[in-house]
């Protein structure tokens, strides 16, 4: 397999910690994004949404979207349920991360810490207050349970950790959620956790 | 099972066209989300993110998500694919269209035709261009084959088709997408199909 990632990127880091959970091997090349790296023609083939990360695997076919390819790699492994209700409830929750959490919570993190211009203040302030109802939310539900779903680790706690775990790079006040920072904590200490950066 | 819905959203007419789709019968309630009925804590109980559609099942529980209800219920019928490789490639579309097609296609057309107020003109420009793209990276797979997954139709199709099909209302111009356009009549013509709204 070959991973196509930035090392920027919590969305490339899901796929990079799962396949170091999973103990499999794997090429992989660091895409420069700022050069339309890609954009390309070529790199369209393999994903005609022009984004990383991508996985290509074996036999040439390719595989785009971080949460498909954490999905994938983790069919028939403990880290993703095997009866019917666990996996939509997993899916639910990786849907609400690329809709409610990661375009609010990634995107201001790359605006404060990476980004070599950022908007004006009000567009990073909305962006901020959705990404707080997208802290919220977690927030209720780990209240109620040491993992997001079936009481254990899935592929849904990783989705969510990627960047939520780097949120105070955009800003975001943690202190306040008392149930996400001992989850953090049960996440981080699983075996062969690897940092968002190596 | 119990579909707690909105008849503007797109979101929820993916469901009501699946469950037609498949025949199965469901108790259907139309929430005022102007009037908050989604943030009420009984319905946080059911979404701890307070968005609709959420599905009740006949136990109680409660799944969110449009396209993680999608999966959930095709499990096991034509709509989604048995294999390990088809299933992601579903999700991958799915995920695709949560993250670059919904936030820009379904939201511009909210502002155009529904809302009260439009945000300024810049921020609706924004929002078109990257749904151009989205409408684009759609049309590049589109030329190559039938359905976006496993040349049949699947829930992938039933995720896009949604807001693709009523992309005009946000100012949208599908005419230069030729293999959009043939792809739609593909899907409106699938059996059992029903409108966006009754």
């Amino acid at each position: 397999m070959h991973l196509f990632d930035n090392l920027d990127s919590g969305n490339g880091y899901k796929v990079r910690l799962l396949l170091a959970q999973l103990g499999r091997p794997y090429e992989w090349t660091n895409l420069d994004l700022d050069a339309g790296a890609s954009r390309t023609p070529e790199f369209l083939k393999r994903n005609p949404n022009g984004r990383i990360p991508t996985l290509e695997l074996d036999d040439g076919t390719c595989l785009a979207e971080s949460d498909a390819i954490l999905f994938y790699l983790a069919e028939g492994t403990p880290l993703l349920p095997m009866d019917r209700l666990g996996r939509a409830q997993v899916l639910q929750w990786m849907f609400f991360e690329q809709y409610s959490h990661e375009p609010n919570i990634a995107v201001v993190r790359y605006w404060m810490s990476i980004a070599a211009a950022r908007p004006r203040d009000s567009v990073i302030e909305a962006r901020r207050n959705a990404g707080y109802e997208a802290l919220d939310a977690m927030e209720r539900e780990l209240a109620e349970r040491e993992f997001l779903v079936a009481d254990r680790y899935t592929i849904a706690d990783i989705a969510l950790y990627a960047y939520t775990h780097v949120a105070g790079d955009g800003g975001f006040d943690l202190s306040r959620y008392a149930a996400i920072a001992r989850w953090l904590d049960r996440v981080a200490t699983q075996s062969d956790h690897v940092q968002i950066t190596a």
